[in-house]
């Protein structure tokens, strides 16, 4: 086989925490990757001096992922049509408002074999309403297959190497065991699966819930009404699913990208942290958006809004009350108090 | 139908929080129930009195769940053959330790249609090795069926009637539906299985998963391997259901006995707590129980042991790394700090 080439298509917290990995495994495996792995920098000024630049004499992030040496051949790129030029694994890790424009780039630029996946959490809202996952995004614009990677994986904490485990989603199955041979590390372990649609819409769907977990916390209740609520959480990202994706399978729910995801998310995570607060401070999140994250957007309200509309086209919200309590809340037409009285017959109790 | 007469074998912290919810249930509905609730209280003296005295003048347990009113009609009987006498419904919510020798002497006191539903925690280790369910101890013992209760239940938040789920397993379904009315409360939220094993191997095998949840608190590990811990001890939970009680199902792990509980034991939860204390202080976990507990025991370094005891008849210590480091490093064969490597190639990332 010849070396694969891998892009990776974004460097911040997370992407750059990826990068360290993938270019470990890069020089690890010359018989398998090409070394020098191309990495594409949103070009921007730090301290007078050019990211690019930085990152490529002193082999470090220093904006986005601080004290964390990366291998010396991730190279550092500001033009992304360079960057993946040649290309046979695309690594998108980048903020999912970014990446149509991006692709629109890449667009007729890339190796007809080349094949990508995404590490990105969120969803697109389609023309005409509903979601589109990233994947498809990517898929339709560059016409080459995208598997996805999540999991419970706070970028810091895989980037000083502690211990912890991601899911990759891709439904052909060599194709799943190669992008593993990309990601695992000793200390980051990879299960494949092929259910990869579960696996990217899990990513998108935590965040709401620990939307819900934050007000839980907010309220001041204690570990059990959390647990429930996370539970019915999980329960309704089942059933959404099962409802938008026939043929998700319910195992994959237990791999990283499903319940270790949820639970990391619904203990650390900022979407809990600002959705506590909001109901602590009775604060807009937009307000609280600026004074907690640096005006950093959060991703579990606009989810909410996005799985809302898809509900409503099916008239399905009361099949979903906590999806659709999170985003009542969030647009201010209800009290998180009530959230808990939207639970109380909850259709998993019938 | 006749009314069913409750009966409540218990009246610990859980025991007496339960006590609470039949009580409130038997008087709301006295078309099902006989209001009168008996409940038999281990006879000891508190500031000088009878407990069941004090419980049945003061409708307090003041020394197990000190600062709720019990309803009127729970009534503390110190002798058991009286309290269980002429019950259709026997709820046994006690120590494991003192399920056996009560049972022994409910032995032929009981009207024969009587049905049990246990809300115990924890395994009867087998005569020739191996585990015992306490719902097996039950029906073997008094030949009634024996449902099971479990759920993420922390005694004193049910008591102040936050919002929570429990699980009830139950393979009569209709039986199922009767104990639903027993317990189901406004803010105590039922699901009826029929996977009655399930549900209760998860209450005793989730303080296995805790106790490692807390060495890896003691490492000093953040969410990342916390969770990946915490989902690999689900992944053995599973497993273990799988290869020791032919049948279980995957979904009871999604109900409140299973995610939910373990989540809250692995984030609360005593086991979690001094195994944590264990690797930060080096001391003895006895030593720990003392100090920490007042003497009171913990169950995940027993379980953990008898677990173990089932895995070597079966030659399967290597199939659940996680469960057999845990009884190593209680048993002082490992250190904590081993643990993570045994996860580093565990069977679910092949």
């Amino acid at each position: 086989m010849q070396r694969q080439k891998i892009c990776i298509i974004g460097s911040g917290n997370w992407g750059s925490a990826i990068a360290k990995i993938i270019g470990f495994n890069a020089e690890a495996h010359p018989e398998l990757f090409e070394t020098d792995v191309p990495m594409w920098v949103f070009e921007e000024q730090v301290n007078g001096h050019k990211l690019t630049e930085i990152i490529n004499t002193e082999h470090e992030n220093v904006k986005y992922l601080k004290g964390i040496k990366l291998p010396q051949r991730v190279i550092a790129i500001p033009d992304v049509v360079e960057a993946a030029k040649d290309a046979d694994i695309l690594v998108f890790v980048l903020p999912h408002q970014f990446v149509r424009g991006i692709c629109d780039k890449l667009k007729g630029k890339l190796k007809t074999s080349a094949v990508a996946v995404t590490l990105i959490k969120g969803f697109e809202i389609a023309e005409g309403g509903g979601i589109l996952l990233i994947s498809n995004v990517i898929r339709q614009s560059l016409n080459i297959p995208c598997a996805a990677l999540m999991g419970a994986n706070i970028a810091n904490e895989v980037a000083n190497e502690h211990y912890c485990e991601a899911t990759i989603g891709c439904q052909d199955k060599q194709l799943g065991q190669k992008l593993k041979s990309v990601f695992q590390t000793k200390y980051f372990r990879i299960v494949c699966v092929q259910d990869e649609t579960v696996v990217e819409v899990c990513g998108a769907l935590k965040n709401v819930v620990a939307t819900a977990a934050g007000f839980t916390d907010g309220l001041g209740y204690g570990d059990n009404t959390k647990a429930a609520v996370i539970r019915l959480g999980l329960m309704e990202m089942i059933k959404f699913s099962l409802v938008f994706y026939p043929g998700s399978k319910l195992e994959t729910f237990f791999e990283s990208c499903g319940v270790a995801d949820l639970i990391t998310t619904c203990y650390g995570g900022r979407n809990r942290r600002v959705a506590e607060a909001f109901v602590k401070t009775g604060k807009p999140i937009g307000q609280l958006e600026q004074e907690m994250l640096q005006g950093q957007k959060l991703q579990g309200p606009p989810t909410a809004a996005e799985v809302n509309s898809m509900l409503k086209t099916k008239n399905m919200e009361n099949k979903f009350p906590l999806f659709t309590a999170v985003h009542k809340i969030c647009q201010g037409t209800i009290t998180a108090t009530e959230m808990i009285e939207c639970l109380r017959n909850h259709p998993e109790h019938n």
